[in-house]
């Protein structure tokens, strides 16, 4: 069957979420979001590419940064209303420059840091 | 720092965003949602607990199918707007019988199944 991405279950917003996953450590690297025209560009140009709900724009991962995500692989779950994207990350996925978002454990009722940032 | 559950950020819904991977394998197996009280069911039972959208109810993973996921760490991401369960699956995730939910694969604009349901 050929894959439409409109055929997505998207939100109100029209978004649908992403997770982003490291092909070789199979680590979660950070969630974010898409619309149909960045599922779109990610296929076409296998660089991740979000859309940004804070600045209301495309999101081509490490456009600025350099800390690029290339699609390895994207897969979509049952409900087609979430995406997987496997990648190869350059450098840190997350803003704070720590290797995954998901830096923060909680641990018998306390916040854990269980990441430095990168230096 | 104490964990308090009110302190992710939730959408209008009041819901977060939970990612549950498998500790052993790292697969990804399913996205679901939780709100503020599933939150602290799940870290107090050590049962991953959603909130199920379509009943708008509590969703104690594998409850009535025996599909259970018990949780072996919780961790949140840096703008506390989603969660990451990593946890122990018993049996498939997949309400379809499949190991994960994500059992779709985009190939050159084809979608193909990556794995069937167990028997």
């Amino acid at each position: 069957m050929s894959f439409d991405p409109s055929s997505l279950i998207y939100n109100d917003a029209g978004l649908v979420p992403c997770i982003a996953q490291e092909e070789e450590s199979g680590e979660v690297l950070m969630m974010a979001w898409m619309n149909a025209s960045a599922v779109a560009k990610t296929l076409a140009s296998g660089n991740v590419t979000y859309w940004s709900r804070s600045r209301q724009s495309f999101w081509v991962k490490g456009e600025s940064s350099g800390h690029v995500q290339k699609l390895v692989e994207l897969r979509l779950d049952c409900d087609r209303d979430c995406l997987l994207a496997i990648v190869r990350q350059t450098g840190p996925a997350c803003h704070t420059n720590r290797r995954s978002c998901f830096y923060t454990s909680i641990d018998d009722g306390e916040e854990v840091e269980l990441m430095r940032p990168l230096v």
